[in-house]
């Protein structure tokens, strides 16, 4: 059985060889500097395991693969942008690094070249992919205004939240193993049941997210802790200790989620207090715990060996381990 | 035969049928907006009539047509906030009426409906058309990065130009009469020539606009005369003055372009009085002339009847004959 490290060293080797500069470098270079930027090949590690999990080989699954990490990119450009983030992984973003105009114009053709690897397939693959994806990109911007129109809403429900991050994270992580698939031909059952496994995980990978940037370890977590309740987003943390408060800290938490804070550091200490005396830790792992445990339960109808159903789990299981 | 009018207002007919608010509103009513605006509609318009004289109902081409008016807007959308514009079509611009996220997302979305609307057409034509529009978007995308380049360079070449204007402009009109033909199941040949039939119509377009900007009929032309020449656009005009002058005026051309004038109007007066005295009015009547004259004579090689190829030269008399 294939490991997640050599799919992910096999991918970036792929993707090395097909992102070279072309002209105009001013379009491009911004594409080859998001790309080789690192980060996890989370999404396309999936496309490369589920075709391999159907019996094909990951190499005829490659130009998906890399179609879902470039989507991916192309988004994190245009969001930085809307968000007027300085850095991603570390380094400067594009629209920071060149401008804002750059970072429009090569995220929209970075959204095309996505479309174009899926060229590489037969007419029914190619149209079957290029279908998932349309389906999926547009949920992923839905998603992104939900995101965008929270922030100034006060009425968020639980399920509005939970659909926002679906669109916006998990239905790219489903898609991506769906791609693999598609390619290996599996049936329509199979396909469906492996998307929502990818879309349950995203789910809780997601879920997991908001719960690392509340509670992550400083020193190992890479971003700010504590971002999310400094920037005031309403994450599921925020609404479940709404739910779980008593009516003084509610209004203390609608209080300090209405203001910016003088003291960034004494807010985030205030409002994990009442995080803590909600029972937020023990929620979050619940929650994250229950989307594992649906997209593993989905598992025993897949029509796959054994050896290959574990693979899955594991894959599971490292997403939902890890710390950063 | 059916007339350019009867297939504006079917097309006008289908968009607002098929253009309909969805949720989440923020991201959605941009795109009403600016796909309501109004427009010449031209692209769309050369779909159908594509299809129609290539023996295919025009019916059967409503989906691709719409999905090149919606890319076109798409552009502008994108355009608009890079030069930030504040009008269009005599109205807000999205990032104006709503804000410059709003436009990037919106602009997005419509970028993928656009892609979704070819899903009505089965395997091969799908992956025809879709190949055709994502190489048209790609270099729809170049064309703005060099038109963005060539800003702050001093030293672009009339092939340079050229080449701008054709991905900038005319390959998505040859792209849009290709899918005409793409959907009627024409030969390879037939789709190549029509392509280069709209490509060559696109070119002399756009130089009759960039000819326009300066010579246009202020009461009948719409946007600001003399708009390019203030903004130092180094157009097709510009650079053929520079070939067609004495040292003096050339340097004076120079200058004048490399600075902001305070006296907008003075300075469209001098420099058009520097292009007629380089005979800018004839050179830019001929070269027009050229690339529609270029354009007709693919007609004697068109696979189809005389009255098609009638119809054909009558758009592109048409065109060549607006002033707005």
């Amino acid at each position: 059985m294939i490991q997640i490290a050599q799919y992910r060293e096999t991918f970036i080797q792929y993707l090395d060889e097909k992102v070279v500069l072309a002209e105009p470098k001013n379009l491009y270079e911004p594409i080859v500097y998001i790309l080789q930027l690192g980060g996890k090949r989370l999404r396309p590690v999936l496309t490369l395991m589920t075709a391999e999990i159907f019996g094909t080989s990951h190499k005829k699954a490659l130009d998906a693969a890399l179609a879902v990490e470039v989507f991916h990119n192309f988004s994190l450009v245009h969001d930085d942008i809307m968000d007027q983030a300085p850095l991603r992984r570390g380094k400067a973003t594009v629209h920071e690094k060149w401008d804002i105009n750059t970072g429009i114009l090569s995220g929209d053709a970075m959204l095309i070249l996505a479309y174009q690897l899926f060229e590489n397939y037969e007419g029914s693959i190619f149209k079957a992919l290029a279908e998932l994806f349309s389906k999926t990109a547009i949920e992923v911007c839905e998603g992104q205004q939900y995101d965008v129109d929270f922030e100034t809403r006060s009425d968020v429900t639980i399920p509005e939240y939970l659909k926002m991050i679906e669109y916006k994270t998990a239905v790219l992580v489903g898609a991506a193993m769906k791609m693999g698939a598609i390619i290996a031909e599996t049936s329509e059952k199979d396909a469906a049941v492996i998307y929502d496994f990818g879309r349950f995980l995203g789910i809780a990978f997601q879920l997991q997210d908001d719960y690392l940037d509340a509670y992550g370890n400083p020193e190992t977590f890479g971003k700010q802790v504590g971002g999310d309740i400094i920037e005031n987003k309403k994450t599921y943390l925020y609404l479940k200790a709404l739910e779980n408060s008593s009516q003084e800290d509610k209004e203390k938490l609608v209080q300090l989620f209405s203001e910016k804070s003088a003291n960034p550091a004494e807010k985030v200490a205030t409002v994990k207090a009442i995080f803590d005396k909600a029972g937020i830790p023990e929620i979050m792992k619940n929650a994250i715990s229950n989307y594992t445990q649906k997209a593993f339960k989905l598992l025993e109808t897949l029509n796959v060996g054994d050896s290959e159903k574990q693979q899955l789990q594991a894959f599971g299981e490292y997403l939902m381990n890890r710390t950063v």
